[in-house]
């Protein structure tokens, strides 16, 4: 038996509002954060759990907080136990019955609750010296299962239901990982379209999304009108008919609002239009995308939740399901929402960016592949220059597509240095 | 001009666990806390604006960390230019572009907002010499609506429906502040119901609940069917016919398992039926509602924010409005979901009990019957015993009504003996 010793919580923050990388129609001057987490064992390997919840600048210390807040309850606890139940281990966060009025399962503490879950599996990943999407691919459908909580999807998803998903799967799975390795997963580039770039820098970055092999990219929309209609002409003028582009709101409108402005943007041929509105209003979701058919609605990045998923899937809402994977409870519940979108047959494109997002959902894609969903069809991995240079294991790409990540664990770990050189200090962003 | 000089933050709880007072069916072992906060200024009044989140223990910690984060940033704030222009002050923090990440309006940094919003509403009531639900029953509908954040609302709510809704009911405004002052408004009682109290116990509270003139009473359900079948009998054949009895499950069931408990319940004459299942699900709850129906079914307790209380009245999901004052985001969004229930013509009866929530419920009832709905129609404040004695002004309650309270401010201020008395020390509940 080994035992939690230690943990340790870092603000980080990177600050990419002085380049305008990352700006949209909400969010004009993100900071690109990480309330991050390691975890240290007394095992004589010496590996250690790293994780992060990924923000945008302000309110990382709180995150910081949260997580250290739950983190504490895990010092001093049998390592394999942890390990063998990560099902239980993330019922036990999530339904405490004293901070669930937190939430329940939404916002800072399910986002803490993940990152410590999520700290755990780099851990379990590590020991067993297989990258994420591998550990989970390699795991049997009822080990899958167990990490579940189907309590309130039970309407849209059983425990059999699930089993029957992934039991359909299994014949395929050696033939689909070797593809992977070969051929890797289509990725999708958002480094052109943010909205705070001037014209040229967007035609210049679609120009170059196109000759490094990207089949999609996406520019930032909703501020005003005239300058989308002007750099979706732009864009489609540089990248020709064949690539496609998808537009992305951030939550800029109110229900009619979008349905009339997605409606004056439809002839550039829209790949998908992302949030159009609130994330939580699944209603309007609803309205907007049997307004706007047959263009499609992504949303799920400021996804809270299982349940709202499970929501936005029943009522015909989205179109792409777009997790992020560090808001949602860690990999359970990122496992959790692979399979209500693969039982509704809908696709999942993560949400990526940011820093080390990209790092992360690259594993979920590449399971889902290899072990859900067992197609690419219409799936892709979202993709940004950003930040890349401060991971130990930074994602990999060739002719736009992500290359399938072979470093044991769950790819949140960044590099000692690059950490000690963003550790936030007030002073600096004030 | 006066300046925000200071603030300070308190961890408060009580444990309320060793009586298993506010046990229910997810809830076990509560203990009632407040994540607590005190704004001074320099203005030579010493008028001090007070507040909290109401949590019920593990995780109150994170809560006042986030409540220091964003009360950080209003030290030096000039007073007047705050309080003349709360909905801006509400917009402000709510929409901050790097805050809304760990929500967008949900959780612990929501709720943080609130707390702080509503510290300077206490300290605008006190400088008013006025309770809460006075100063805003006396300030016109366009003073009113300029509080509401009406995005997201717009497709069920607009300002100018917002406006005719106050409009209309400005008129009788004088004669319901008099019928108030005279007669009060009629509460509800849940201190009978808990779910980890013996049945003779219930049956003793049941009774004196009816003695003390409550029209109706809740009880905790959901954990085994026949202990709620016993339960209710015991309270049925204790107060009679004619005292309704409503049952609150706090989310335990999913939405199938809830349409066949209730079946199972509703020969008792149920009132309503709280909190079925998970407080984000707004389709199973309509579900629900459309099978169980005559029976009624109540939500909000834990209802993050306006977006959803407008999606559960879209859809015919709730047939009373239960907001907790705390978890959403400050009397303006409590304002909010008045409004929005009013332009659906639902009963708000809201979350109450716990520590100081009656304190605090009571304005929002109050201002609504005097200047929102204009009616008392199906409506109730919550009360439970616990933890009055804490107040600065205590919840008076005359023949199970409440008395209107008389005390400048929001209720929410804590006695100096109590704060000190119960400012949490780990080592005390561990």
């Amino acid at each position: 038996m080994t035992t939690v010793t230690d943990f340790e919580t870092l603000d980080v923050r990177f600050e990419t509002s002085a380049l305008l990388d990352g700006s949209d129609a909400m969010n004009p001057d993100p900071d690109y954060s990480a309330a991050y987490l390691r975890v240290s064992t007394d095992a004589p390997d010496g590996l250690e759990g790293h994780s992060f919840v990924f923000t945008i600048g302000r309110g990382n210390d709180v995150q910081v907080a949260a997580i250290e807040a739950v983190a504490h309850r895990v010092i001093g606890r049998d390592v394999e136990a942890i390990l063998d139940d990560l099902g239980g281990f993330w019922r036990e966060f999530v339904h405490d019955s004293q901070l669930r009025w937190l939430g329940p399962e939404k916002g800072v503490m399910h986002m803490a609750i993940g990152a410590v879950v999520n700290a755990f599996w780099d851990l379990k990943a590590k020991r067993a010296g297989l990258p994420l999407w591998q550990l989970l691919a390699r795991m049997t459908p009822e080990q899958l299962v167990d990490l579940v909580d189907f309590r309130y999807l039970s309407d849209a998803l059983t425990r059999d239901d699930a089993l029957a998903i992934l039991r359909a799967a299994e014949p395929g799975r050696a033939d689909r990982e070797a593809e992977l390795l070969r051929t890797g997963y289509a990725g999708y580039t958002t480094t052109p379209g943010w909205l705070g770039y001037p014209d040229e820098k967007l035609r210049r970055l679609a120009r170059e999304a196109v000759d490094e092999g990207f089949q999609q990219i996406k520019l930032k929309v909703g501020d005003r009108l005239e300058d989308d209609v002007r750099r979706l002409g732009i864009a489609r003028a540089e990248v020709g008919p064949d690539i496609r582009i998808a537009i992305d709101a951030n939550q800029r409108w109110d229900r009619d609002q979008a349905i009339k402005w997605i409606h004056a943007l439809e002839p550039f041929d829209l790949a998908w239009v992302e949030e159009p509105t609130s994330p939580d209003d699944v209603l309007a979701h609803a309205a907007i995308a049997r307004a706007v058919a047959p263009v499609r609605i992504a949303t799920g990045e400021h996804g809270m939740s299982r349940v709202l998923f499970k929501q936005l899937l029943q009522a015909d809402a989205a179109a792409i399901v777009q997790i992020d994977s560090t808001r949602v409870a860690g990999v359970n519940e990122n496992i959790a929402i692979l399979l209500l979108a693969a039982k509704f047959g809908v696709p999942v494109c993560p949400h990526a960016g940011g820093v080390g997002l990209c790092e992360a959902v690259q594993h979920f894609s590449m399971f889902d592949f290899v072990a859900v969903s067992g197609t690419q069809e219409g799936r892709m991995i979202e993709y940004t220059k950003h930040l890349h240079e401060h991971f130990v294991a930074p994602v990999e790409l060739v002719g736009g597509r992500y290359r399938a990540p072979l470093a044991p664990g769950i790819g949140m770990e960044m590099l000692p240095e690059s950490l000690r050189a963003h550790v936030f200090a007030e002073a600096a962003l004030a």
